[in-house]
This record gives structure tokens, sequence and C-alpha cells, in this order.
């Protein structure tokens, strides 16, 4: 968003959270996280009503009439009037979803055949039977990658996905002495676990199967599942291959597996999963800002925006 | 083994670990590791015959005529004489191998107790569906619970099962608050996956599943194998609850899983096994020598053995 | 404390800190810091006149009649009335204080009798000739074990104590092998240096010698003074045991002294006295909390709360 | 190679490195290693002639008769017989090289392809005047990228850039708001420092310049000084941007220049330089040894080297 | 400043900070960062007019009237009234920029006092070479050493850099084996980089060229330009000396250079360079307080600055 | 040593470590570790003899006739002749003892000035209550300062001492805002629990009380027992800074004390004892070698030691 202080904006929002607060004037006010195709921005409506108190939660569309105003150096809006989004409107959830620059639709596709490509019976096996599932399916094609930082909208996990196997193909030929087959089964399943750690792909929370096992393990679980229904050997040499990328591929501060990588795929894996990850968390960024230094909480460093 | 230098022993080993070298002299001699009830130790054999080269292998049960000598600070043999167990002998490998101090049987029998002990149908199913496979439970009952350093004997991982119940009842009198069902049965558990890592009982390695997986992994994976086939949810709260702890609970360096501990229980679990892990490794150091101070590879510093 | 956003409470509290400021219409108001039985919480008193900045300070009893409101999810008092506590209010300072479970009284008598329990003449010597004066007992029978996080609250550090003696007595059962007197001894003694580093019981700081020494190196320092006049010898194997244990058991990252614990009996009590702070932080949290899932800048992560 | 223990060897090596002892028998011996295209060695030659001693030094071309011993797991040559290499034997330095597999050749053509398709005349400018010293050349495509690890054969560093170049030429389909021309740069210039850092491509040791400055400046110092040779300004936008992926992307403990990376170029260096590195790591592994499992000094744990 | 909270104060200062904000009364307030002699103090203005925010921009001097609040234990002003300095308020510039104890002009005499006392010649020139240029001398002298924590006040760097020579000159009477001539050139040029790495001497950012290359290497790229302009050899051996100390000298965790100290003088540099910036950011902290324990960011920890 | 491979020399040495073996070829040797005025050397006597095992014991001083060979690039002898030194030799322990390079006398005299500069009646009286003790003033004056690395040699503790003074009394000139008493206290006392924790000036060991307590908290130990006994209150202001900058001056990895630095004299203490150890260990591998690059097991990495 461009706008500048004091400017006018007339637009549609979804309300990602919200707080109550008493003003110093003793008058209660609430203060709201919105969202749309712009991006996250924090918002204020001063002298609220029980009723606006009851229909300002979570998960609401709204139609804002605000003020631009800046705390500490970010936008904010100051609402000066506020309503639900009607029929009238014609305005669709997916309307107000940032999300993926390619279609969901066509990643899909692309995905379809990449799985094609995939010689080995019994890994290609393993994929369709976890994505036949419609809940996982449903999930996989709709959460973003993560909750903030990278891939964080809309279908970003498709996104991801899709990326790593182009990034994958790409590289195979450079190349040529790694495993294709279990490569791009890693990069199809080694989020898989996300559709049981998240909770929604509009207002994405851990559950508490993700805060207890956390995603990557919720993979291998999932993997082993899949596996035993598929009739496919839970320690099969290609199954093995690939569970070894994913427990070694997550190697961040706070998402270590039990192992380090200790094959070519595991190593190869390791560092496009991060390539693609860091590139699209400064790709954000700048997306968001028109300064030629922005500070990154995930870089936790001020990163190069070029601003334009 | 108190034996000083230059002394002449005549006693009965396991070969754990051999190699042969070509001596200054240009004639050939063999390196052997030992192993019998007194603990594990080097020893030379010069001027080897081509047949001494094809019985002198890994897992041979030898008798030997050698003399005691030092290198380096450590008691190793010279032998003069060597040759295969026979059946005249009366030896058995059981009598050669170090074990826990409490007889195996009763340890089982302990264990059966403690399985008794737990309320929950649901655990004592999932528990009860994996030990009563043949090769699950005799491996269980039979390999040391690391390679070195810490109960690292025949059984030894029974002992340690069955002492982490022990402290468990006991502390659980001092935290009534703590769910008891969830931490027998994660003291039951929590290194199944050691059964699929470790190779044998008498001579553990770590197998290809043990590297690429980890035995906190491996562990996951077949509790979920084992509910699949109990009929029990793998996301069953209680299940949960004891997957939690499993992966939280390992947390050295070189084997980390992928969350941290979060339940009373994971931190419960987490601490007593540390415990019994470190006293125990501090345990055999002092079996082992007769110094007042001695340097451990395991906790890297010197520790007070008290020589006696 | 279940009071939603909105409603009314009328209650005692201790003033634990204040600050005044000045607000967005140019009037003055104070920020409180307050506390009782039912923990900490933020206040404000909006339109403050100078007499009551005169009164509202410091460890002051105060009546309080607020509403509730939300800040940055956090509970926070809108204070409309307030008023110092009268004679009439029959209010004691005791009453607001939160403590631990168990009445102080009983504390100390279970604390006397481990102390009747450890037959070395010098250790219990030693013991009697600090908790005899008085305000060495005094102190260490009301002050928190902590400002924050675990045990921090009034005789929070005897009821860790005498957990920590309870722990012991239950564990020498399972390892017979330690030694009983050591251990007891440093239970009771671990901490002693925080009587010196705390200021007080009620609103507890930390003094100069606290930050300048530690209350780890301030426990050594008072057993040397206290063996001197109990004519023991500072270096006697038992009270080098008990120095070694307490310089070696305190291994968090901001408090660590000059050495590891190199015996089983240093070993055995870092670790319950780890098992011990964390679990009583749990709890803590989970007595303030109705949530499932908590944040505690203690463990830097979030806790499962179970929410009832 | 695959000679067995005992078996007879008769080969040509380089000398790189030598040391006299004497044995227990009090003669004196000889402990070399040795190369050729095999890899590296460890030899013994035992009463060894004082006419020896002087021509077995190291960069000597020597022909060898031997057998095979093995000491600690490793093959070592027990020498029977050795000279120098005659003219007869027509075997030139190049022959005993261990070097990159494709011809150094064939690799400077296509260094020369992947600078014609940079578009940036400044980094062109630049870059030419660097290599078409000879000195610089001449080095820069004979050196290993590293002393030992990876790419630490005959022009391994030449290797080395041409795969980033092609990596990175892969990568730009996928990432095309990447700046090619400053990635190539990086590619090409990043170890140039290295020409200074190392003494020689046979048998390479550190400068005293490399000691002292360490690579990663010594290419920023010989950047500069292209630059002001060429006339461009030193801070020029795109000789700022190639400077910057360098500096950040060596993030080696032992190596680590003055910044972390800001740009989305320097994530993308930083990434796929370890992976390189790593990747031919893992395979020099690989050609090496017919075991399984191979413990890696620079991954610091067994990898995977699948035995065949 | 020792003003009480309610107090008033009318003052000159100059802004280094300014963001507009909307107050929860709908008003507009601007909040500014002011700085004088006495330090920096943040500000705010309420209702603020059109006409205010056109000149109440960065580096503007202001006369204040205003009322001292405390918020989060810090002073702030609540100003009253504010105009821009006039002819007539007879202020410059320097009278509000917080300065070295010694007189700007006296530290350059000082300096080059110690630049005479260096006997090599091309130590000598080389320096001579870089502070002859007007743009980089000026520059030097005025900055401070840091933006923030040790020597941030106007001619900071030029105070630090003449302290460094008098440690010097001190101790190499105590160790006379080391260089005087690579010390005292190192003392004078290890941030001869902050030079192009911070904007300006009053309000000083970082430049671009600061966040890509940092202001270590920037000295060595300096160093390289003046030793290429003076016809030095960059690869001089005492030039060599003096660059290996300042990449070595630098290790803070945010910048660290490509290697460790390896010579005498490196290892003396790097110990006087912390000892200095350390004592110098607790005497900033002692000035500024009256308290007796007041927080270091820069420390991360309470330190004693004894209340007086 | 300058001798070169196969020289013979002819010298005096104590005996500081020995061990036997027995040969491949089935005779006994010793190993033996031997020091004397030019540094430590390994050494082997082969065909031993019963007699000589007798008297070849650690503490002998012992005349040997030996040759010069290499093993691992570190000199070590052949001996071929050697008895135990006699009267008739006229060497004494002295003579063969590696120490300080100013005469020991000559140091205690340059202390007794320091402490005599102090003007402190409390700390004056504190140091000398501690050093008119005859067994702490004998062990002060003639211990090593470490057992290897830096003043690891004959009152090499001594000299650091005497050094810190002087460079304190040299940077007071430069901070005079530092307490000197406070300094010249610490420089003096800082040490002073070595004289517990290491067994002997000759073949200095650590102790059981080193182990356990370790020397930092040992200093802290004898100052209070040293303040009781000159009826100084242990908590008097000038001894609190004392003991605080003790405890925060030893930052290195394995000896830790409970605090860090957080006054003026405690950061200046703590970087000039770095400096000094540093410098001092650079000295000492100078010292020993002829090579321009030695690799130094306490700096972890190859320092410069020129060559000469």
């Amino acid at each position: 968003m461009n706008k500048q202080e004091g400017e006018r904006i007339v637009d549609y929002f979804i309300v990602r959270d919200r707080e109550t607060s008493i003003a110093t004037n003793g008058s209660e006010y609430i203060s709201l996280t919105l969202s749309n195709k712009d991006g996250v921005i924090r918002a204020k409506v001063w002298d609220v009503t029980e009723k606006q108190k009851e229909w300002l939660i979570k998960r609401s569309m709204i139609k804002v009439d605000a003020l631009v105003t800046f705390y500490r150096g970010q936008r904010q809006l100051n609402i000066q009037r506020v309503r639900l989004v009607t029929d009238d409107d014609a305005v669709e959830l997916n309307d107000l979803l940032n999300h993926a620059s390619i279609p969901r639709e066509d990643l899909w596709q692309e995905l379809r055949m990449f799985i094609e490509d995939i010689e080995s019976e019994t890994l290609c096996e393993l994929i369709k039977t976890l994505l036949k599932k419609k809940d996982i399916r449903e999930k996989l094609t709709t959460i973003p990658a993560a909750k903030q930082y990278h891939h964080a909208y809309y279908a970003g996990l498709l996104e991801h996905i899709v990326t790593l196997c182009h990034v994958s193909a790409q590289l195979l030929q450079v190349y040529p002495q790694l495993n294709k087959d279990v490569i791009l089964a890693v990069c199809i399943l080694h989020d898989i676990g996300k559709t049981k750690a998240l909770s929604d792909p509009v207002v994405p929370d851990y559950t508490t199967n993700g805060e207890l096992i956390g995603h990557v393990v919720l993979s291998i679980e999932m993997i082993i599942e899949g596996a035993i229904e598929a009739g496919i050997s839970t320690d099969h040499h290609e199954v093995l291959a690939v569970k070894h990328c994913i427990l070694s591929g997550h190697v961040q501060d706070s998402v270590q597996s039990g192992v380090n990588s200790k094959t070519a795929e595991a190593i190869f894996f390791q560092h496009i999963n991060k390539l693609d990850n860091q590139l699209n968390a400064l790709f954000m960024i700048g997306n968001e800002t028109n300064e030629e230094w922005t500070f990154s909480p995930m870089f936790k460093r001020r990163m190069y925006t070029s601003g334009n």
C-alpha cells in the first residue's frame, strides 16, 4: 500500500485478530489486525458500540472507511466508518486473500505433472495414496507454507512445493548423480505434516498436534500411515530415503529433527529448501515496502529492498 | 581388572573387533578388542599365522594366555597363546557378557508389574501390542541402552526402563498432579526405536535405519504402527501425550527431535531420563577404575571416582 | 482471576511498583503493578491528584474499585476509586501475599525433621549454626526462591527446599549408593545465599551483594563463615562435597559457577533441582491461566496449560 | 583403490609429505604421504639409507613396489622397493595428479562463454582485467578449491566455478528476478583470493597472506586493485553488489567475513555455494571408499556412501 | 539532566528523529527524539499544526518550553511551546552537540604527535596519504566511534583513537617486544572505514556501503587504495601486519572479519580496543544517570553506576 | 632447542612423567616426559632394566645421552645412556627449572612496593594477613600461573601478578577515574586460590579442592577467611569490589564464575588479565620454536611465531 499519512482509504478487509481496550478518556476502542491482497495492517475503531463488538470478530469480512496514520514507522488505519460485507458488495473471501502469484489450479496441474515424472512405482503410489484423500489434498493446496515470513499466503505451500520441483528439475541436469525420484517425492511430501499442524488456510494457527509433535515428525507419521494403507513396507529403501531427507532437511533452530543429512539427496534438498524459503521471504518484504532498507524479523537484520 | 603391569592373565573373551597390521620388523600382527564381564580391553597377537587370521574374527569366543602391559595409561594384553573356546571349556556366550546387576528375568517381571499399574486401557493395549511381538520383546530385553557410556551392557536398556519406572513411582508421590499412566508408558516405550536402531545385543552397531531416521523418530514410527494394529487412533490424546514426551525428552546435541517439552510429564521425563543416564554412566566408570579421578569421554571432564 | 472484560472488581492489593505519566489530554495518571493472592496485575489511575501521588507508593496496601480491561492479551484494571487500607478493613499483609500451598509453619517442621535425618555431626552442626541465626532463619523461611517464574511467592524458597528433601528421600531408595547426608545438606543449604542476595520477602529485589557476587557464591561464603564459627575445617571432606554440589548445581545461562558436576551427588542434585524448578514454574503458569496454551517467558515457548 | 590387505602394488606417486623416525629396533624409517590419481595414501620405508633420505622429499615423483596393509582402518603401503621416476618411465606430473573429471581446457572454454554472457560492461571489464594477468589466470585454473574435503584436486577451483555458473544459469530460469550479471560475476570471482592464499596447485599450503588476511578479504582486495587498474569506481553499484555477495557468502565457522547476506543475490549465492561444496565433498568421499557408511571429518559424522 | 517529574525546562535542542501520529481523541501529535549536550531525550508535541509539521524535521535546531514526565522509567518532555532557533538566539550547532571531553583541536594535535612517533616510513606515508584527503580527515575527526553505546558523540572516534595511542604508548613500556609502529598505525587506521560507513557526524546513519561491506573491510579497502596511491605494495610486510590487526581486532558478534588474531600485535590491539570501548560505554551510562544500578542494552545487564 | 634430527645431546633433565610399555619385539621400554630450562621433551629408553625402572620415576633428576629424532613433527629423544644426577654433577633442581625471566626475589621486591602503593588500610591489611602466612606466600611466589599454555614455569604466577601491577600503574594514568587500590588488590589476590588448587610448583597437578571448587571460588574463600582473621567485614565495600572483579574476571569457557563484570574496575581487570595471559602464551610458543607458524592448542589455531 502506498498511501501517505493522512490520506483516506475505503476498502474491504478480513479481520484476523481483535482486542478491546479502554482509552485514556475512559471510552472503549478496538484494535484490529486486518488483511487483504495488499497485505496486513493494524487498525483502530474508537468509541466502539456494543453492537460493533458483536460482529467485529476474527474472520469477519468488513468494509472500512479510514485515515492512514503511522505508528512506530508502520501504517495504521484510524477507522471512521465500518460495516460487515453484504451480498451487494459482491466481494468473496477469495478476493480478499493474498495468494500465490500463479493461480492455484495451475500450480496443481504442474504438481500433477511432476508426480507423473516419478518413475518409482513405490513413491508414486505413496504420494497418490496420500493426495487422493480429500482433506489432505484440500489443505495442502490452500494453506500457507508458514504462519509468517515466507510463502505466508493462500496456497503458499503449494507454490513452495511446485517451485522446489522446478528447482530440482533444473539442477538434476547439473548433478545427474542424484536420485530424481527421491528428490521429487521429498519436494512434494516434505511439508505434508503441515496439513495437520496448521489449523486452516485463512487464519492459520498451530494445532495441538502441531505444538506437541511438530510438522516434521507429523510428515513422517503421515508417510508411515500412507505406506501402511498402500501396502508398502515402512522401511522400503526409497521410503527410507525420503523420510531421511525430510527429517534432516529442517535445520532451523526451533524445528530440529533427529538426524543430520547423510545422503546426497538430503544435502541437496536441505539447501534448495532454505534457498527458496529465504528468497521468498525477501521478495515478500520487498513487495510490502517502498524503503531501500527494511528490517526483517526473520533475518533479524536490515535487508536491501531496493526501494521500488 | 586389577592386574598390574607384567602380570599374567589366562581368561575367556569375546572378540569385538580386529585389525591386521605389519610390524616394523615386517611380520604380521593382529590388534584385537576383547571383552568379558570385567569390561573391554585391547590386545595384540604378534607373528600371527594364516590359520589364526581365519578364526580370530568378530564374535569369536576365545581363550587367551597373555601378559598385561600399559599403553597410554590403559591396560593392554600381549597375547602369548590363544585358541577358540571348545565344548570342553563349558563357557557360554552369556558367561562372557557384562550385564545388568539384576537378572534379566527379574527385570522383566518388574516391568510386567509396572504395565499392570497402568490404568488407561488405550496405553496398556498399545504397550502389549508392541511387546507381544517376539522380535521386539527379545531385543528390548537384551540390547544395551547405548553403544557406550551408559547402560552399555547386556539388558542395559531393560534395566534403564525398569529403573525409570521405579523413579517415577517414587516421585509421583511427591508430584501427584502428574499423569501416572502417561509417565509409565513413556518410561517403557521411550527407547523402543532402539530395537530397530541397534543391530544386536552382543556387538551392537547402528543399522541403516538407525543412522537415517534415528532412534527417537523410530520409536514414534513403531508407536504409530502399533496403534494402527491395535485399532487405536494415532492422534488419541494419551498417545499424543506419550509421543510428545518421547520427542521432547531426548535433548542431547546429536539426537534432537522436533519439539521442546511443553507438558509437565515431558519436563518430568526429560529430567529423570538424564538423571538415570548420567548416574549410570558415572557408576560404570567407577566400576572400571581404581583411581580417585578418571577422565570421562561422555562428561568430557575428569570425574570423581573415589578410588575404591 | 476469571473476570471478563468490562466486569467490575472490588478488592485489596499491595502496590509493587508505580510510575507517573502524562496522558495525551495533558492530565497526569499513574500506572501501578498490584498483587494479591490471585497473582500480579497491572492497573491505571486516571486524573490522579497530588494527594494520591503521595500515598500510592511501593508497598502500600490499598482497596480498589475497578473495571477489568485487556491490553495485549493481559488483564489490566481501570481504577475508578482507590484508598489506603485502614484498620477497619481488618486486612493484613499476610492476607494479600500469594504463598506456598502448605503453611510455612508446617514446612518448617518438615525441614527440622529432615535435619534430624542427617547422621553426620559435621553437617548437622554446620546447618544448625547457620539456621540458629535469627536473620538467616527468618529470611530463609519467607523469601521466594526467585523473583519470578518459579516458587515466586511468600515462603517459596522454603517450599522448594522441603520438596527437594522429599524428592531426595524418595530417590535414595532407588539409588542407595548416594550419600544421603551430603544430599540433604545440599537441599537445605544450596540457596542460602539468597538470604543475602534478595532484599525482602514481599517485594524482593537484588541487593548490591546479590548483583556483585551472585547467590551461588554467596551461599559458599555463608557456609565458610558458618564453618569457621562452628569450628569446622572449611576443607572438611563433607563440607567440600556440599560446596561442590552447590557450585556445580546451578547451570543456568546467567548464573554459572566455577565447576561442572563431578560427583554422583552433584549430578543428582543438579537434575532434581532443575526438575522441581521447572515443574513449579509450569504449575504457576497453569494456576494463572484458563487458556489451553500459554506463552512462558521462562521457557521461551508456549506451554500446555490444559485450560482448566 | 580396491587392493586388499597383503596384495602387492607397483605404481607411481608424488611425495606430498615425509618424516623420519627411529623404529623400536633402533633403525631409521621414513613415513611418507603419497598421492596419485587414485587419491592419497600413507606409506613406510623401513631401514632407510642416507641416500634415500636425500631424494625422498616433498614433491618427488617416485616409483614404488609395496604391500598393502591396514592401520586403524586405512590402507597403508609397506614399501619394499622405491626409486625416483626417470625419463624412461614417461610419466609426467600431470599423470599423477588427481583432477577434475572434465579436462581443464574444456572448463576454461565454458568459463569464457559464461563471461561472454555477462551484459554489464563494468563487470565484464573487471573480470577480464583480473583474468588477463597470467599469474592469476594460471593459478585460478589449476589450484584446488580447498586444501582438503571438497574440490581438493588439480583445477578443482575452476571446476567449482564452472559448476556454480551452470547452477546459476539453470536457476535464473526459476528465479528471473535475480540479477544475472552480478551472480555470474560472483561465481567467477568469489574465490579469486585463493590464488594468493594458497601456495601452489600440487602441494597447496596457506601463504602468510592467506593466514593473516584470509581468502575472502583477499578476494575483495584483488577486486579493488582490479577495479582501480580498469578505471572503475571501487564503489560502483555493481561492484558493491559483487563484493557484498562474496563477503556474506562464506559463512563457515572459521572463515567469517564482516556482514550477513542482505540482498537476494547474496542469499542465492550463499546457498548454491554451500550446496556445491557439500555435494562435491560427499562425492569425493564416495569415490574413495567401498563402504556403505564412511566417517567424514568435514561433516563430522558418518555419511552414506552406498558401498559401490 | 537532573530535572524531576513535573519540573519545567526551557532549552535548545537538535531534532534527531520525528514521527507523526493520531491521538485517541483524533488530534495529531508529533513524537520527537531530541538531543543536546546533556544527552538524548524523547518529547511529544500535542495538537500539532500543519505549519509545525513543516519545520519540525530531522536536523532542525529548536527552542523548547516543556514539562518533564516519565515513561517506562525514562524522562520525556511534554512540549508546551516550541520554535525554530533564530539568529537572535546566538546558538550554533556546535553548542548543542555532545562531544568528547577534550577539544577536537587538542585531540588532533595529539594524534599528529603520535604519527610523528612512527619510525617506519612506509606506515607514516600510508597514514599521511589517507589523512591528507580533506573529506577523510574531516570525517575522521568529527564522527562518533559508534551510533550508540560508546564514544557516541561528536569527535568520539578521534577521542577513541587518541586514547588508544596513549594506552599503547604506556603499555609498550611493559611489553617492549611489541612492534610500536604497527600498533600505532593500527590505533590510527583501524576505524578509518567508518568514514565511509557512517553518513554524518551529527545524525549518523549507516550508508549503503556500511551495510553491504561493513566498516572493517571498508578500512581494508581504504588502506589498499591509499597504499596504491602512495606507491606502497599492498602486501608490504608492515601493511600486512596492520591489516591483520584490523581484520582480527573486531570480534564482536555482529561484526566479524575473516581471521582470528595470530600475531602479538593483533592480540594486543584486540584487548585494548575492547577495553577502551567498554570503559567508555560504562562512563557514558554513568554520566547520564543518578541511579546506583542502570540497565545497559550494550552489556545486556544492569551495571554499577554508583549513583553520583 | 635447536638440535636437528640425528644430532647427539648430553644434558640434565627432570622426569615429569613416565610409562612402561612392551615393544613389538617383546622387550620392555619406558616413555618419559622430561623437562629442563629449554622446555619439555619426550624420550624413550629401549630395553630397560629392572633397576632402571626403579629410579626412572617422576621428579627424578637425570643425566641423559641421546639422539634427537622426530615423531609427528615434534622432537623426541632416543636415549642411549641415562643415570641419576649425583652430587658430583653440581646440578640443583633450580638449575633445571624453566622460570620467569626476572629473578623471583626481584619480583617479590616489586610486589612489595606495589602493596605499599595501596592507600586503603582495609585492603592493605587484607593482603598482608594473607601473604604473611608462610605456606601461602611460599606457594604464591613459586607456582606457575597455569599448568600449561601461559606463565607455565617456576614463579610464573608471581611474574603474572607483577606484570599486571605494572600494566595497571601505566593505564591508571590514562584512566584516572578507576580505583587504584581496588585494581592493585585484584592484581595481587585474583589467583590466590591457585595456591590451594595446584599441588606444587615443580610438577603441578590439580588438587581435589581445585577440581571440586575451582581456583576462582577458592580465591574468594581465602579472602573471606583472611578478612575474618583480620577483623574486616566480609561485606566491606572495598572487599566486595575486589571479590566482584575476581569472580567476573575469569571468563574462559572452563572457568566461569557466578557473575559478569558490572563495575569499571572489573571490566578493566578482565581485559588486562586476558591480554597478559595471551601475550605470555604467544611469547612462550615463540621461545620454543624456530618455525614461522606454529599450531597452538590454547589458541586452537596456527600462530605467527616469526621464525627467529
